[in-house]
């Protein structure tokens, strides 16, 4: 059992989002007073204050109420299910998706990652992974027994691109990395890749023969005056070493439902059904039917979802902004910011425990987004305006007594 | 990838439960008239036929108005859900359950298994599994690079017991194996392993100091004048080195929430819980929910269940034993039967096929659940009575026709 104790003593998951209760607390003396307010969870956007797309549960009862075919479903999901995603899919991103070839419907995007991993990387392979990027990626690198090789993106330099540094990912090709594993926009910072490093990354890797997987989880959820580029609509890569996730999760706040989907190379995804049928067999079957409700929201709502949560992004950003040795991007997709902070007496980890026991605020170490990010947070601003508002006011407060 | 393009094709899902409608049968040509009837899939069991636990869906709908609390939870599931369903399954097998430390809700029982297993098997390992059972579990042996060590159980020639060569099993572990996977009731046969067996299993497992994961997924559903035992209850086992899975998909009809459960050793639980972070982070968050209704049926439900599932098993034992050459044990538990067949003009495979496309009923051909079992196809009863009985007779006529 030696190397799977080494294996799971790197699968932590203590700081991991939404874990935070496992977190040993018995070392911190809390020497300042508790900080009152509403409780605020940053680790993940909260459904009470977005909540799910109108008539989302209706969908549902309306699965159960079909009964065994709902139930019962092929392991890569409902075909009626898997031709509307289809549908929806090919016109949100102009590529052409066969409903039966070319797409699985999966337990969350989570599942989706797994199974494009588990079917791309076998052992001993050098897998490119963003830093910063979504925290699973290293892990399931780690878990499949690959090498993670990192391509450093300059989040804080870069104008009008997410800055990818291309040459360490053409070095890291050149020296046999055989898949590329990126989130778009970027978990945690939010940033956007711009479409000439979109191209760049396809150029790449047809070039070296590479598989890409691209994490579009929050491409529906995009800011003012920022275009967003869809890796697979380039023509640049090989259609089957290209495997795009995405989901209703966040943004339509579907999470609960735990649905999402990869398309793309047909061989790929017929290795993710051969997965899935040992990993969960299927996505839940009744709440496959849930996906109907996808990108078939009342008119304006996505507009009005976006808007509130650039009003809620602002806010936070002059907050953040008028602290001296407080750095952050502003987020140009998605709920996710990812500010660095000064000089604190405490570590990271030590700061989160403090925050989330002194002032209520749960929020996600940076060093689960790659081990250097060792002054950075990330929160999911995807909260109630105000509540968010007066948590990042303790959380400054508890970060200044801090200070070194 | 030539590492995984071996891997990949050991895991093959077209003969598998569900999966028929992606089975190759342009080769079959067809020269028997079709035989016309209700179309009955025994590939698993019908929750139109017998449905769900009464009160389901409302016990679900409440979760989602529960809003985030239930849609987001801890991986290893809700708090409260597992203090619920820790102190059912704690009455109902006699174990002690600690909820915080000793248990976890999983995406179908299907989850539980491969969780556990990626728990426990390192590349190389040696895992001991019967023949027949499960067809998920070779596979799973597969994928984690172990190697499978075959258990036979001589189902047709043991009384009162399952017919497990206890022998073989600490020859196996003799040779190196340290993990024990099986599933009682076994799934195909629908036979129950003895106490006198259960008791060899512990003893030997502790000798050896082996683990062991015990798949109770039909322990619920128990024919008359049989009697179940727990191997979490025989004491025999260091408590550390024993994971039994069950959940509520079968008996209770309620696979299309995608529900499981593991409980037993801390430590693996804890592994589990890492490992399901990256595969799918929880289980569904408002399907949780309905882990409530599990155990709470209205009085007489279970026991009615029980005697209309025993009804069905008589009768299709009766049609199948009036057939000379076929084989087969009664069931004790659950609702699979498993009958050997004589030598036909076909395959297995090939016969499931005709059978599909002549007669609409869909059986598993038996070298799903071993290699060896080239005679043999499990059906799940759990169907329309009189649908059952009628396409079981469409099957007889079928195999008549390829008699050698």
């Amino acid at each position: 059992m030696d190397l799977l104790n080494e294996k799971f003593l790197k699968l932590g998951v203590e700081n991991a989002p939404g874990q935070e209760t496992l977190q040993n607390t018995t070392e911190i003396k809390q020497h300042e007073e508790k900080l009152s307010g509403t409780p605020v969870d940053f680790s993940h956007g909260d459904v009470d204050a977005f909540q799910p797309i109108p008539g989302t549960l209706d969908v549902f009862i309306s699965g159960v109420h079909l009964g065994a075919k709902q139930a019962y479903t092929e392991y890569r999901g409902s075909k009626i299910i898997r031709e509307d995603a289809a549908q929806k899919l090919a016109n949100f991103t102009g590529a052409t998706i066969n409903a039966d070839r070319n797409i699985i419907i999966t337990p969350g995007t989570q599942g989706a990652l797994f199974l494009a991993m588990g079917s791309a990387v076998a052992r001993g392979d050098k897998v490119a992974i963003v830093a910063p990027d979504y925290f699973a990626n290293r892990k399931l690198v780690e878990f499949f027994d690959g090498e993670a090789v990192p391509i450093q993106m300059d989040y804080f330099n870069a104008t009008d691109c997410a800055g990818l540094d291309l040459n360490q990912l053409e070095a890291a090709f050149k020296a046999g990395a055989k898949l590329f594993l990126f989130s778009n926009p970027n978990n945690p910072t939010g940033v956007m890749y711009s479409q000439a490093e979109i191209c760049g990354i396809g150029e790449l890797a047809q070039k070296y023969g590479a598989t890409v997987i691209a994490d579009e989880l929050y491409s529906r959820q995009i800011f003012e005056g920022r275009t967003y580029t869809h890796l697979c609509t380039q023509n640049l890569i090989d259609p089957e070493k290209l495997i795009t996730i995405t989901g209703p999760s966040k943004t339509e706040s579907l999470s609960g439902y735990r649905l999402g989907v990869a398309f793309g190379s047909g061989t790929i995804i017929d290795r993710m059904e051969k997965l899935q049928a040992i990993v969960s067999l299927r996505a839940g079957g009744y709440s496959q039917a849930v996906m109907q409700s996808w990108f078939a929201e009342p008119d304006g709502w996505m507009a009005q979802r976006i808007a509130e949560h650039q009003a809620i992004r602002d806010d936070l950003l002059t907050k953040l902004r008028s602290v001296e040795g407080v750095k952050v991007r502003t987020t140009e997709a998605g709920s996710y910011l990812f500010p660095s902070i000064p000089a604190l007496d405490i570590t990271i980890k030590e700061f989160v425990k403090i925050l989330r026991l002194q002032a209520d605020v749960t929020v996600t170490p940076g060093t689960e987004f790659g081990s250097q990010f060792t002054s950075s947070f990330r929160i999911n601003f995807s909260q109630d305006h105000q509540a968010a508002a007066a948590a990042i006011d303790r959380l400054i407060k508890v970060m200044n007594q801090h200070r070194k």
